[in-house]
């Protein structure tokens, strides 16, 4: 069994004892500060919350490293903390455990241009990054949409809008630099394009949500900023015609940069928050196409014929870099528009994917679900790697998130059934856990409990995420 | 230490033994005919060939299973066999071991067009998948010259001439069946384009070389099969003009499907041997191009543009299928028309990738090695990802592999000099073993040890290739 190490009976007297070595080597980069540990003690979930014993912030590798060494002595238990935008759990300290805060490392340590790589440190995010690459004719596309650290979406194997084009981090992650459970720094990967030789550690790290090691620098691959963008809007009265129509753009082939969904409940949410009062509320599709200009034009041309085969409403778009963003700001934005219907609710936003062929099914599934459960509920996201998210309004109580979390459930259930997953971009930490077995299996699983033990034997980082409770692959 | 529980000092009484049950429970479908032993007693390398106490012929994940069950019951190692074109040893038995062949493991189990995935038996050769997906639009890219198993190639994280466009195994596999080392079945990964979902189990298996499970069964993606190809050569009075060409393309983003290198080493030995005969004797690129018609007009425009802009001679086109063919069979028969310059020679074809930066000056460096070794050698690879084969002609003596090996071995220290790696696309084996801890570093191989060990703790699966010995990572 894993996870039952914790907490130890005398975790208490263990957390102080690593404390007070803490504050003699960090100082005031120590804070047991109940503000500072409060701004740790969550990410942006519903899950549970809890104080962290304290928080320290690291500046270093050699930090991290010093930090991992003392609680693996006293057996304490860490979580690395990042922006903070985990939506399930992730940052959320285990009891009696160090908060490590790499939000101070935001070094760009190098950028090799000529071989569309770079490597910077954890804590930087990818805006950072990007208006720091400016002058390089180089951007990095992966896109959560929050203001994420790089580091933790590695951890979280992170996706977002662009990913139907670039790829998730597991594409564009070509190295790490991981503190392993006893303060032991390991590189992984490297810089070339391709590598046959050993274990892919660097994919083993992506994803494993801070259990198997915690990343402090990341080599990543870079894209020339394409010579021309273009983005349109394409509405539909009905939302199985949008979903189609994103379906046949990916079997096409058609190498869009971004194609995402809201349904009309998002839409009439968003006209509203974000001001788009040129548009229906019915179900809109955002595309934006990237590329040299003919090869932008051949896309478009695919997708205007396929969006009109399917019963699209005009096509409007967004040609100067202001209309784009303006387009694309509602669509980050789409989590507080439908969370000011109603500012008094709780907006649960859940996850799920599954092969593009079912994804009509499926919303129609989950709109059934969303009915028979007398709740409000938004339908958005990345239909073109067949991922979206249904934001859940409910009442911000008790009895309010059971409501809500019973509804997820049913969306996941339905998911898994298809040959889903029940997380295409938001990782496991603790809202997922219930879901894994299902999905994996449990022998998968006990080959995922086997490595945690192996590379992390006292269980001490971030223990109680990302693994249910279970057997061992023993061999 | 890893692998050094083999051979048992009673290796060949515990071969005995599981023979006779294996011979008991899978009757003619266990072999010790010699000639079927010496078929499977090594790869395509120079290395060290064994003979396999046994083959056996598996049929099914079944099979695959209640074989490794008897072998970990028996503590016998188990060495699987696909196509048998490994060059770096791989497939060559440990002492007394049983040689699992898994080349009848044939079938594709599902085609899923509209998801672009299929899943097959690990023993299908890729070109034999192509030809089951004629009649739906779809092909699987990966491409590697040989005729290789996709078992196999996942084995060895393969990649090739379209793995500039299109990725290696590690981006183009969804999902493994595999059989563990004590006969458990697990099933990895799955049919979505994305998941956050756990630790990546599918590509700790991608690469590691039979080494932590046997695959049985592969989820992969596949690609439509583009609306247009066009296919080009260009030759250089220059090597280092036609490695900044190929450089430049991959700089300005041209989704290039292949961009392929001979030297004029290469190019006479193939004018020869494929009858090239409208070609010189020059460094050559071989282009191919694919995409919608306008997209493969563009990149062809900015590829010539580059070309030109670097000494090229004329471009040469092939533009029906039948040409085109013959080009890249030209290609793909390298090796042979190097082993026909002097046919009682020994042909060595080495791997070594670098940062595309660095490419022009690593062959400038491997030029001089080739020359004050005295031997012949031709250069050629997939310079789009900054990987390359030298071809090395030696005499067929213990001798002349001393020579050869030693060439190896400058060309090897150059690319890890130049942060690159000692094998971009052929794998570890035997062949590679001694420059994995340079590559990756003390730290990351005694995590990979670690993996292993807790993965095959009686070290039955293919022990002594992969990992050089060396301590064990303890957490």
């Amino acid at each position: 069994m894993t996870n039952t190490s914790f907490p130890h009976a005398d975790a208490p007297k263990r957390a102080e004892a690593v404390l007070a070595q803490l504050k003699a080597q960090f100082g005031e980069r120590v804070s047991c500060n109940e503000s500072v540990c409060k701004a740790h003690s969550h990410g942006e979930a519903l899950q549970v919350s809890r104080m962290p014993a304290a928080v320290v912030f690291a500046e270093s590798t050699a930090d991290v490293s010093d930090v991992l060494k003392l609680c693996h002595h006293h057996q304490v238990p860490v979580v690395a903390f990042g922006a903070g935008t985990s939506v399930e759990g992730h940052v959320t300290p285990p009891e009696h455990a160090i908060s490590l805060d790499l939000s101070r490392m935001t070094e760009v340590l190098e950028v090799n241009p000529a071989d569309l790589d770079c490597r910077v440190q954890a804590g930087l995010t990818r805006q950072d990054l990007n208006v720091q690459l400016r002058d390089t004719g180089l951007f990095f596309p992966v896109d959560p949409g929050g203001e994420a650290t790089l580091g933790g979406m590695c951890a979280t194997r992170a996706s977002g809008t662009a990913a139907v084009r670039y790829g998730t981090m597991k594409e564009n992650v070509l190295g790490l630099t991981v503190v392993l459970a006893n303060g032991e720094v390991i590189r992984t990967g490297g810089r070339v394009r391709k590598s046959s030789t050993g274990y892919d550690l660097t994919s083993l790290f992506v994803g494993s949500e801070g259990t198997l090691g915690i990343i402090t620098e990341v080599q990543l691959r870079l894209h020339g900023i394409p010579e021309q963008l273009s983005a349109a809007i394409c509405q539909f009265e009905n939302l199985h015609d949008a979903v189609s129509t994103a379906i046949e753009i990916i079997q096409m082939g058609v190498p869009i940069a971004r194609v995402e969904l809201m349904d009309e409940v998002q839409m009439a949410a968003s006209i509203s928050y974000s001001g788009l009062t040129d548009l229906q509320p019915l179900t809109t599709l955002f595309f934006e196409f990237a590329g040299a200009p003919e090869s932008v034009r051949e896309q478009v041309s695919v997708t205007e014929d396929i969006a009109r085969e399917n019963n699209g409403l005009r096509f409007m778009w967004a040609d100067t870099a202001d209309e784009r963003a303006r387009l694309w700001k509602a669509r980050h934005n789409a989590f507080w528009a439908a969370k000011a219907i109603d500012p008094s609710a709780r907006v649960i936003s859940t996850d799920c994917i599954v092969p593009i062929s079912r994804l009509a099914d499926l919303i129609d599934g989950v709109r059934q679900d969303i009915a028979a459960s007398g709740l409000q509920a938004a339908i958005l996201g990345h239909v073109g790697d067949g991922n979206f998210h249904t934001l859940i309004m409910t009442e911000d109580s008790d009895a309010g998130h059971v409501r809500a979390l019973d509804l997820d459930r049913k969306i996941v259930a339905r998911a898994l059934a298809m040959g889903g997953s029940c997380s295409g971009e938001h990782g496991v930490g603790l809202g997922k856990l219930e879901f894994l077995e299902t999905e994996h299996g449990a022998g998968a699983l006990s080959v995922m409990r086997a490595l945690k033990a192996t590379l992390d034997p006292l269980n001490i980082l971030n223990p109680g995420k990302l693994l249910p409770e279970g057997p061992v692959f023993k061999g």
